[in-house]
């Protein structure tokens, strides 16, 4: 990601936790402030889309199936302001199954899947910005 | 904007055109791209929401108005994959009206406004990207 996608590398993010079902990257505050000095939206959606994107990408590689990925409608809300390094969590979303999916990508050659993302307030007291978005994969022929 | 906001620099976004009703950013290709060497999907957001704020920004400014501006809850849809340097084009979103807007920051120090961004096509058949936006603007204290 850092290698392929220069904006990943300017916001300096790193991998938090990566489990079965859930991924989490992080990035520090300094690069990724607004003019207010808290974290600017442009860069919690970023981090947000490049999870949801990891989260999809990495059973297609683990499977060997290798697919062009691109991010289709998303959905953000930014709640609070946040004034630390942060991080952003990705897993399915409600109503969303793996098992679907590869069935589809398996038929058709391209399928679906909804994620939903966010990114923990300092306080831990819920989010501070969430993403639900739709990542379409794509067989390369 | 690139003074104050890291990624704005990171993303060398510039000023496109400016009119009374519209603005519009650009960005080049290159510090923008993702794996598949097309234009990545948080830069686009990212484009998108800094043109919304400048919207908001700029009659606040011109009115001597002190506001921290912040960007609530955005839809956000990627319809078609760019592949050149690329710009973006911020409105008022229909039914949105500044004189609301003014009267309701002047009479409670607070106003939300809808913005509609969106990102042309390189071949300028319809949009490649559009970002829907609600601003709030507070007065500072």
């Amino acid at each position: 990601m850092r290698e392929k996608i220069p904006l990943a590398r300017g916001m300096d993010v790193q991998l938090a936790a990566c489990g079965n079902e859930a991924l989490s990257l992080r990035a520090p505050l300094a690069p990724n402030a607004n003019d207010k000095g808290c974290a600017f939206g442009g860069s919690l959606v970023s981090l947000m889309t490049l999870n949801g994107w990891a989260l999809v990408e990495l059973p297609l590689r683990e499977r060997g199936i290798d697919c062009d990925i691109f991010v289709g409608t998303s959905t953000v809300r930014y709640l609070a302001p946040l004034w630390e390094d942060f991080r952003s969590e990705a897993a399915l979303a409600a109503g969303s199954d793996w098992v679907d999916f590869f069935a589809t990508l398996e038929a058709r050659g391209k399928a679906a899947i909804e994620i939903a993302c966010s990114v923990p307030k300092d306080d831990g007291t819920g989010p501070a910005a969430t993403l639900h978005a739709r990542f379409v994969a794509k067989r390369r022929s």
